[in-house]
């Protein structure tokens, strides 16, 4: 008080603004920061609103469970343990219904055998005495501890059962351990178990009924959409590297670095599998969904990107051939790509629709084949760049290589999108003209080509098939070689 | 009984016979598994030793825990509540240090947060009377969780953050629900709260005391590792493509699929530097450790890696340009394979001994790239490959290609390796010739000739620097393109 009257009072008003200014800043910074972050929040929800729909679900299971404590009946049967129905409910809700019923039955089943492992070390140890049954239950929990979390270094374990692994120990140490205090054990084991089974059905019914987020279903999005970056990239590229019209350029490129992802997603694919394999039936997807097929087709798409990779390379290399050098091969070069980009974007429709459409790559395939034979003629002939400078030419040399291998890539990706068309139990294509819509003579016509037909080749009319008209060729294609 | 008395003794000792031999059977398969099953756990305890401590680590502090349960002082202290302890060293305790301390930090912040939240909250709610109690405790509740849950989307809050979102939101509904039923709800918040601070403790000693598993030492192993994985490849890589001696050919080839590891382990190394900014001061790694910097140098050993791939698959590749036309370029190419392979293995080396030495892959990188410029002038002369088949002198011409992206690359990846080196204050290498050494007249001679030397040039006597050599003269380069 002494020293505020003290004060000389010409300062004080020049103080009093620095310390309104300063507050003012600060102010200023920190509604900066909050209205980034809120700028951050509203973005993450308008990216995919079902992060706000799965967040309102967790806040109503929570406290539709957490109704057994408030009301008297339901609170009667469970005690005070109806608080492990709260904190399942918290503990096992997770975004996608693969992950949530994974960790959901991982959760049950592991409380069950280490609550009735826990009962029987409590029996026994309470067999030897005052004495003796603190030493043997600690002994009991030093080894169980030890083991089970071993065996959560196995990759398979880890892969798909390390959260029931860590549940089986919590829940052995909790019976084992609060059994040493607690008379009433068994109660207390059953208890456990009930409570949790409560917070694990209501949070698998909320997380079903609403809106549910199908993991195996972003898996299949995440797999065609790969197939669909690597189309686009191979279906601009070849006018993009031939025409070259990099600056003051101002059309869309996104196209060039979508196939970047596709590169390192491979981990993300495979905790997707994973946890698909937990889901029951949804929409077309089978309880036994081949979700190993989609990893495979998923690998060897990247197989493919890292082709792609190095064909981006070399838009932008230092070492440029020049035009004339490359317009020589500008046409077939365009025709591979292009028709490689294609196949890759039919098998990408294949897959969207679920539909065994896979054979409509097979026409794409065959020409980037046939105009693949042509260049390499083209080239065998030594007529083109006979004069040119070898250092300028190795950079379009190395492009037409490279998508000599995107080729038999593309090959590999149609064969196994052909395998899992018959894995995954597609539905076969509507025919355009039915059997009854043609007349009789034609129909006799091609019965008669059919049966006399050899037994390598197969003759559709659009019809629904079973056969998996690609492979078939393939196979035949595998034969020649093997032959010559 | 009956039955038995009735059955023919003819057929008894058969059907014995019969059952003895599937219960064999069924034996010999059920042991096969066991055997088969405990090879596998024994590969798993070879492999790395560290796993069977770290189970017994973690067996060891739930004993040291459940301790609060046996001794009556202890118990009486914690009461039943002393579980917690016991839940949260099987919750919080992780293989690595960092994982750890990341999980025991986040639990007791959230706890202590989230405490006084639901603490709040409880008291708000008590004083809108007996029936409004409930219905604001579940108002707050859904609202918090909600919030909560969509918060955990934030990338940046789940890199970090996302256990201990989780335990808040855990901790708000123990403390505010079951506030409801429990009158001593701040002593049950209290409770909790030191219980988990003493699991927390018990652990975070147990995992750092004995035989510590640093998450950023494995993350330095890791990068380091892939360096050497890339330098193996391409110090072999020449001598494989050039002789081609595939069929037949017994020695070890590891080296040539090593790099396959590089691709994909973008994921895993961005978890690592997560967790790593978690730890203390370890060994040579301060608590600042720019693990970032790790991330990039990884990233850019990883482009390297994408034209490495693409170099592989030249040694299988369908077509092969024939010996004759290779051997025209081995001896350049051969050069600036195995210069860029040794300057990878020299970074590799300066970052596994932590030691101010990326200016030894200096030499290796600058006699690649001459060797790049001999094999560009050999190239434009035109003088090889004159008469050869153009298809045929693809793949070689690829190769040369790629090689010129790999040296640029490699030298992008000294440049971070150099950064590295001055962000972690790596130490100087020992000198091995100190001026004492010297006689006075040969250090007064080079002390003439580094006043006298221009400031782009720099002159070390293989003495402690705290200059970036490399840098340096990467800036010089640099400037003289600019220039050119």
């Amino acid at each position: 008080m002494a020293s505020s009257d003290q004060e000389p009072s010409g300062t004080s008003p020049s103080f009093g603004r620095r310390v309104f200014k300063a507050f003012k800043a600060l102010l200023e910074r920190m509604s900066g920061k909050v209205v980034e972050f809120s700028r951050k929040l509203k973005k993450l929800g308008q990216d995919d609103p079902r992060r706000i729909i799965h967040s309102l679900k967790v806040g109503l299971a929570i406290t539709l469970v957490s109704l057994f404590y408030y009301f008297k009946p339901l609170y009667d049967g469970f005690g005070v343990n109806a608080i492990w129905a709260v904190l399942t409910v918290v503990v096992v809700f997770e975004f996608s219904v693969g992950s949530t019923l994974g960790r959901g039955l991982n959760r049950i089943l592991a409380t069950l055998l280490a609550g009735g492992l826990g009962l029987g070390a409590h029996r026994l140890a309470t067999l030897s005495g005052e004495t003796g049954e603190p030493i043997l239950i600690a002994i009991f929990v030093f080894i169980i501890a030890a083991i089970v979390t071993f065996l959560r270094f196995l990759p398979q374990m880890k892969a798909r059962y390390d959260y029931g692994l860590m549940v089986f120990i919590l829940t052995f140490c909790l019976v084992s351990v609060s059994g040493y205090r607690d008379d009433e054990v068994i109660q207390m084991a059953f208890r456990r178990l009930t409570t949790i089974m409560a917070g694990c059905f209501t949070t698998v019914i909320v997380c079903i009924v609403i809106c549910p987020v199908w993991i195996g279903v972003e898996l299949h999005k995440l797999v065609v959409g790969n197939l669909e970056k690597l189309g686009n990239f191979l279906e601009g590229f070849a006018d993009e590297y031939f025409q070259q019209s990099y600056a003051g350029d101002s059309r869309d490129k996104s196209f060039l670095e979508g196939y970047k992802s596709v590169l390192t997603s491979k981990s993300n694919e495979e905790t997707m599998a994973n946890l698909a394999r937990w889901e029951p039936r949804h929409g077309q997807f089978r309880f036994r969904h081949p979700w190993k097929q989609y990893l495979k087709v998923s690998n060897l798409s990247r197989q493919c990107a890292y082709k792609i990779e190095a064909l981006h390379g070399y838009l932008q290399s230092e070492i440029q051939t020049p035009q004339e050098d490359r317009s020589k091969i500008q046409e077939p070069c365009k025709i591979i790509s292009s028709e490689c980009g294609k196949a890759l974007k039919e098998l990408a429709s294949t897959m969207k629709k679920m539909i065994r459409s896979s054979a409509l790559a097979q026409p794409h395939i065959t020409k980037s084949k046939d105009t693949l034979e042509n260049l390499k003629t083209m080239l065998k002939s030594g007529q083109i760049w006979k004069d040119s400078d070898i250092l300028e030419i190795t950079p379009a040399a190395a492009v037409a290589s490279l998508l000599m291998e995107v080729v038999s890539w593309t090959e590999k990706v149609a064969e196994a999108v052909c395998e899992l068309e018959s894995l995954a139990h597609f539905k076969s294509p509507k025919p355009r003209v039915t059997p009854e819509d043609l007349p009789q003579v034609i129909v006799d016509f091609l019965q008669e080509i059919i049966i006399g037909a050899p037994d390598d080749h197969v003759i559709t009319i659009d019809g629904p098939s079973d056969r998996c008209l690609m492979r078939n060729s393939s196979r035949v294609a595998k034969g020649s070689r093997i032959h010559s």
